[in-house]
């Protein structure tokens, strides 16, 4: 009893210079604000955003024309107002300006919209990754399959919908959504990369995908391919952080396990194959096989 | 107000377009079958499995004969419940015989209890997993250590358990367990993979092990390695999507860090060492050690 | 129904048989002790930790003067009883002492007052750890933005934590938590590991760093790096366990993507620049470049 009460007095100590710890000018205190948006709430919102791409995936019960509108209503509003919430917290954070409460609401409901709205094009666009997913690689069983099951399909969902929002100035969600789909998959795009149509990532593991880069339509990338920057250096105040520092990969372009592609200037032509492994720093025209090893005979899966 | 009314509006309207982007011909629609499994569902059912072959890490209270049993059904129930209605769905979708729901019952009900009839033996190769995993790193303090969070067995128990029901024929579902591992561990085992005893993974993120491969006894792996195929054409309707693409590694090889072994036909012969970052497309004989730079001096761990 | 009793009697007799499988002599069984620590009882405990480091980032309504204390309480308690708990539990365990339970919790309250005392030093590494990664990463658009997001400053903060459990000789727990930051991140940092200050891991999945190496300050390393150990024989019952076998990493060594270094004898002088891909298993003095490939043009992020 007496151990208990000391382990109680000291724990209160500790407990107390805890707090006065929140005195020091420590970037990461953070207290006044508290307008900060919510990690888990980000992500729970985001949650109800598979559901409406590929709503008979997540479906307890059939769906039909019937009840259509109100099975995807069900998903829609808590998407949309936990979207709206964490988007508005971001803005009147990043903004300085709390009391202006009605500029980050009305920014938050457009942004929120705008990634409505994109909805049915991206379900065009999801397909159109699922079904090159299901054709590009031999063990798929089928397109549920992939839906079900594929890091691939998680990844680019959230980087599109991360992508959305990133265009439209939204702070810190779109790479609280970039960077919970890598814990996911371990596949890391950041929200501003651009990547064309029919995308495949083969087993994704150590993926890394940066913010500048350009990816073109029907390429193909597999596990622990690098597409980067030289130097990371930050620079001067007068240098635009969106400069220009990651490769562009053109039309139909496969790149295979491993391989390292760097630099803003770098363009890897179109239907190019990059093979396993290989480090790349400067541009390829089109058509070309880069392979770096003699003994490499064919490219890997 | 207004402006709530607006964009009260504007989600009406983004979502009226939504709903009717599921009339279109997506392969990812699927809204008539809501038969699919449910990935969440599986997930749950799969929770109970280790617990059945782990009882002592995971029971909150004394376990001794007189509640063994108790213990044991208190998990056996949701698993054996949640695999047979989500195979049962997997199957019934499989074959679009949703009338036929007694075929799909039975098949499911079969499964499952192949699944729990392994489990004795199962319980056996694990407890080899543990001990070879323990005696082979330097770094693991104790059999518990690598039970409660060594993901080389997370990865083995989850596969072991998806090869199983692969075995059986089952569709979806292996994969989603495969994937959810994958998801926890970064190690990518495809269920198809056939596996011997005494398997160590170290470290893991990054392995890659395709649906054709087959592992001997008492080989270790280290993280990054890939057994993979050469090529990932979609073979023509003729062919088998299960022809052997991918390596056979025969009983007590290693294989360091990063090293990519690819192809149906490469035969790591018995009590070979395959050094980090090796690339080989071709088999090599019982013995052989092949490390592919000049200084490296001993293999990595 | 005739069939469902057949199912039925069929589970039975499988789960009998599985019942007896905990009569063989396996390491896994463990059913006396039952005084093991719960994974997911860890793992909640530790949950409240980040609030308490970072509470701005987590709290969802204003946090001041005023109400400040009772915020950091409403964590510190489940924490700090959670850990109470399972440190008894795992440290009992260890000792084959269960009816010695006073020691254990002694010993356990020490253990946990130890990590609450050491939070206020703690929260102004984790913020220079936080500051470095904004200032390294061009990417970042602000600092809540890193704390949010960044896997680098997820598997730090995990790491710290873990680590002062582990120099308190509290037995599993730190390797727990050490492993599920890496399935959250992918970076794997085993809790010996001695990090200084400014520590920064860009992308971070696959990254592994080895029980006794031992890192200066302002080191920065990129996704797949390897601090690893050359040979990883268990050594004779003589040998201490914790013998270095991991390298050092002297002050302001950067080292780029996918490098490996290994063994206990090697050091990287300060200063000095690891290049993609390298392969190192001896030491380097200070300010030293290595690039493994003459095609290497520059560092890669």
């Amino acid at each position: 009893m007496t151990e208990r009460k000391t382990h109680l007095a000291d724990l209160s100590e500790a407990l107390a210079a805890l707090e006065k710890s929140y005195e020091a000018p420590l970037a990461i205190n953070n207290l006044e604000s508290a307008a900060l948006p919510n990690r888990r709430a980000v992500i729970e919102a985001y949650s109800h955003i598979p559901p409406l791409i590929y709503l008979g995936f997540y479906a307890e019960h059939p769906v039909g024309p019937d009840n259509l509108a109100a099975s995807l209503a069900a998903h829609a509003e808590p998407a949309y107002e936990g979207f709206v919430h964490q988007i508005s917290r971001a803005v009147a954070y990043r903004q300085h300006v709390h009391h202006d409460a009605c500029f980050a609401q009305n920014f938050a409901h457009e942004a929120t919209l705008s990634l409505f709205r994109a909805l049915p094009e991206l379900r065009h666009m999801l397909n159109e990754d699922c079904l090159c997913t299901f054709e590009s690689d031999l063990a798929a069983r089928s397109v549920e399959e992939v839906v079900f099951s594929y890091p691939t399909l998680r990844a680019i969902t959230a980087h599109r919908i991360a992508h959305i929002l990133y265009r439209a100035n939204v702070p810190m969600i779109p790479r609280i959504l970039s960077e919970y789909a890598h814990s996911m998959t371990g596949i890391d795009i950041h929200p501003g990369a651009t990547i064309g149509r029919r995308f495949f990532i083969d087993h994704g593991t150590g993926v890394v995908i940066g913010e500048t880069t350009e990816i073109g339509d029907d390429v193909k990338i597999f596990q622990g391919v690098t597409l980067g920057a030289l130097s990371t250096r930050r620079p001067s105040a007068t240098d635009s952080p969106r400069t220009k520092r990651h490769p562009t990969i053109e039309d139909r372009v496969t790149i295979y396990a491993g391989a390292t592609i760097l630099g803003g200037d770098t363009v890897i032509g179109a239907d190019s194959v990059i093979g396993g492994n290989v480090w790349l720093v400067s541009s390829v025209p089109p058509k070309t096989k880069v392979f770096g090893r003699a003994r490499e005979e064919a490219p890997e899966s």
